[in-house]
């Protein structure tokens, strides 16, 4: 797998040296929810790398053949066993740096019979003065956290579009 | 290059059988504009396929190294020869059929000096009474151009998230 510019194209690609395929390498969107149950927040504590043991919300790569909505109830499913209902995206956040762009939808837990998957240490459902604020895994997730908490302290959740510094 | 789910994963992935890479086929984000100048709006047909000479609003697949807001900016300009300042995120619709999401932006023409890219047959402002709806390239553009109209009627323009079923 070589990089390179294919003819006809304007920008390198990665094209495959045996057969010539070319991979398009565009950003990818990872999926999350907000789950809320009575005023707390349902957070995972992270069993993988990157950030293992870190703070996060349910969230993950979006892929093929499901809508973002649906990619962020099969990663509230997969890594917190939690069963949730949408109300609609709530922060949208650019990180050119990794070439992602990060999608949070504001959730209701159904119940409260969640549990840790192969991704997450443990699960919790946290206040809003017991978020462990340093130990938040990704950036992304702690300005959603605090678009939250002050969204709904002035009683009307809005939509936060973002972009963090590509450097 | 083949499909095949590789040791320690449970998807099918594209493997490529001569140096054993794993290729992620994640949805692509394509990034757009509604580009409005004193209540009309401007469309572009297009000079490619699919959908050639049909009518779209400016957008693309979002590339690496920029934000969703950059490529937005960015595919307005080489398929309009438009400058433009967004206010924001307006829909975003997930394509599922075609593992896409697309995102468009408010946005307002700078200037009057706009012109077709290579990718656009010509380029227009139009009024809502003069959009060819029959002629309308993306399902998702005419969506939002629709949204886009209702919101300017009610005089309240708000973020819109939707999708398009599978099949």
């Amino acid at each position: 797998m070589a990089r390179r510019v294919p003819p006809g194209d304007t920008l390198p690609r990665y094209v495959c040296d045996a057969c010539g395929e070319i991979h398009y390498q565009n950003p990818k969107l990872v999926v999350g929810a907000i789950p809320e149950h009575e005023g707390r927040i349902l957070l995972c504590r992270r069993a993988i790398e990157p950030r293992y043991g870190y703070w996060t919300l349910p969230a993950g790569f979006m892929e093929n053949d499901e809508t973002a909505a649906e990619g962020a109830l099969r990663e509230t499913l997969e890594e917190a066993g939690a069963r949730i209902e949408l109300d609609g995206p709530f922060s949208m956040i650019s990180v050119p740096r990794v070439n992602q762009v990060h999608v949070f939808y504001r959730a209701r837990l159904l119940d409260l019979a969640f549990n840790p998957g192969e991704e997450s240490l443990e699960v919790a459902l946290v206040a809003e003065d017991k978020v462990p604020w340093k130990d938040i895994a990704f950036r992304t997730v702690a300005i959603t956290l605090r678009h939250w908490f002050a969204d709904r302290a002035r009683g009307d959740f809005g939509f936060h579009a973002e972009d963090l510094p590509l450097r």
